[in-house]
């Protein structure tokens, strides 16, 4: 007999059919024992009514998370997961399991401490908690895709050993190749630029590496980027319009293909506005003064409050969980972001805030050969190791821009978990390495 | 007016329309000037039959790559790219090149040197040849991806910066990791192996990289690896029936959606058989022993050599581009491998050739915790470094087996390229970190 997902179960009620999984939990009640089958996608009860039946998981040294192959006859049961569950077991024992997990796997809830969690990921992973986070970063992953591949984008992977760093010299992790210094990528920003001179609209799902020697609730030192770049743009608008259409197809991916791990773990999904509330990065301060009495002008970027203010202004105006800042000033931005030309210390870039608290950074990049030569000289930067990144430019670029959403961050804030290690699925920091 | 992409213009044959690209060249015969446009997706010609409408690509500092935007009255023209071109044009200039490009990409071949094509890749891949090559890249990320998740798998990404090398200690790049040394992923084998024990089925698209101090047609020290794992098989031939769909299924896609580029390359699209044959690694021996004198047995491993007369044997017995060759010794396999429960000195693993060369490697890896502690020690590895790996193993995993397809290998054997390096977007080998 083939062996069927126990999420398959349910439309065979009347069969005898066959699963297999771990042994979630074993619980005896009264003479009847009751078992749980975990499998890759979900869990089965299983009611054995007579010792023998599981005669085979009695010994000592078979405990919970033993493999087994379970063959039964499936009955309806409103009270039981899924509404089935499996009578007149034939259960075989692939793999005991005989030491006890470090982590209960079997209660409902997580309770040991994050440390305790993050050393035995291999295993807390397998919690259904867990495990619905992690799945919900598949879909992140595959929302992203999916639009931005109807929407003519060629996916790209470009590397992530490279010869300098993106983003500044700091904050990043040198390795040895073959007896010269090279760095890991901050970020794909220089490859993905280069690559609109080919594709015009690409994107890259892949990691990116900071060497950030501070450990906060919300940054990692390796985490998936979710970069998107595109050609021939009219200014950062263009770009925050994709954004928005991008963030609501994930979203929607999430509720339509993930509705049964979104119960599970009791998200409250946003709603993404058609037109989602902008405010200039001034406006904002001056907002900011008004409301709060609080005078932040004249300071180059929000702090976490400024953003937590901002958020509930736009919660109690808009009724949205979403808001843009644009304009940040030029001298926080990196040297290739592109001027406002009406208001030259200010740039045509913005961030995306969800529920007060920064998302996505993007916007419009110089397209200018000349340009880049002029920043990159504002900036005191040489020219020489930005020469490669520099010729796509002096061969011709449309005016161009993107941005980089952070996959762990965004899960984070979906689920409005308390630490982005915690939307991670082997995190790295600064003092953790394994697993 | 809305710009449309080249692509889209032949459909629209008696209206005017607006496209934008690179100027990709600009022919004059007699009086009449032909222009070719380059979009992120393909060509289209202008044709300007008054110097007035290119006024503003004359003077000396406007070259090819230049940034245009072109508006026309589309005509049917059976000799054009596409079927069409555009006439009574209003041309603007968005960003104008002066210099010649290093690479000719006006030219239907790429002419120039090994060297001068990579060290000026941010241009080289511009050419309409190179851009369908890596399209292609693309197409194979996607149909890899969209049979798997049609089977029940989960994506993951899985840390790159590891504690402990995986296959071996040799050709790992070390780093800097806030003082401790790490090391880069040789591949992600161990984390999709525990998250085989979190979702069964899992795939990942992600770099890895091979710090293999010599420098081959066929080698790239960081690669896009194609990797599956899952698990309640039976054994390796479980892994062979899945990667033979998923190639076919890779193939398909190529087949189907990315036509034009197939054809622009020329490529020969290999057929996957129903059934690959397939033939143990002893009896590849003794057939190459009665085919062509050679004594190998005893040998390992398969040579290149070897790796050719199998292929051609396969082609001329079965019209096979495939060949599974299976079994092969344990002694040369990593200690995870699964043994040959009836012949111990082989393993449950395989090689699968194409046209001669190895393209997939994978198997049955071992899944009981005693087992790994044995292998550990016959290879005389220290149980430490791979303790978090070990914790999968001690609370729980089914039989298990997966495999890794190199990205840029696959795509390099389909299209007969020469150098593996030709199918990287920016190929990294022993003395490139640039582009």
């Amino acid at each position: 007999m083939e062996r069927m997902r126990t999420t398959e179960v349910m439309s065979h009620v009347g069969e005898r059919i066959r699963v297999a999984g771990w042994l979630h939990s074993l619980r005896r009640m009264g003479g009847i024992n009751f078992l749980l089958i975990r499998d890759g996608w979900g869990l089965i009860q299983a009611v054995a009514e007579t010792e023998e039946e599981i005669a085979v998981l009695q010994p000592e040294n078979v405990g919970v998370e033993s493999i087994i192959v379970v063959e039964g006859l499936v009955k309806s049961e409103p009270q039981a997961p899924g509404g089935v569950e499996l009578h007149e077991l034939k259960i075989e024992l692939l793999n005991p399991v005989s030491e006890i997990p470090p982590i209960s796997l079997n209660k409902r809830k997580l309770n040991a401490q994050l440390n305790t969690l993050l050393d035995h990921a291999a295993v807390t992973n397998r919690h259904p908690l867990r495990r619905a986070t992690l799945r919900l970063s598949a879909g992140i992953m595959a929302g992203f895709r999916d639009i931005l591949t109807s929407r003519a984008f060629t996916e790209i992977q470009t590397p992530k050993i490279v010869a300098a760093a993106t983003e500044s010299g700091a904050n990043v992790f040198q390795l040895d190749y073959f007896g010269r210094p090279a760095y890991l990528a901050q970020s794909p920003q220089f490859y993905k630029q280069i690559m609109v001179g080919v594709f015009e609209r690409v994107f890259e799902v892949g990691p990116v590496f900071r060497a950030e020697p501070h450990d906060t609730t919300r940054h990692l030192n390796e985490y998936v980027s979710l970069d998107a770049e595109f050609g021939f743009i009219e200014n950062h608008f263009t770009v925050m319009a994709l954004l928005r259409d991008v963030l609501a197809h994930i979203l929607q991916t999430l509720n339509e293909d993930y509705r049964s791990e979104l119960e599970l773990l009791k998200v409250e999904m946003p709603r993404m506005p058609e037109d989602v509330p902008t405010i200039h990065f001034a406006d904002a301060q001056e907002l900011i003064l008004k409301l709060h009495k609080t005078d932040v002008r004249g300071e180059p970027d929000l702090s976490p409050q400024d953003e937590r203010w901002l958020g509930a202004w736009a919660k109690q105006e808009f009724a949205s969980d979403f808001l843009f800042v644009t304009g940040y000033p030029m001298r926080k931005r990196p040297f290739y972001t592109h001027v406002d030309p009406e208001r030259p210390e200010y740039s045509n870039s913005f961030d995306l805030l969800f529920r007060g608290t920064e998302l996505v950074t993007g916007g419009q990049r110089l397209h200018r050969y000349q340009d880049y030569l002029a920043a990159l000289e504002r900036a005191q930067l040489p020219l020489e190791p930005f020469e490669y990144y520099l010729e796509a430019f002096k061969y011709g670029m449309p005016p161009h821009g993107g941005f980089a959403i952070g996959s762990e961050r965004l899960l984070m804030q979906l689920l409005g978990a308390q630490n982005v290690k915690l939307t991670a699925t082997f995190p790295r920091d600064l003092n953790r390495l394994v697993p």
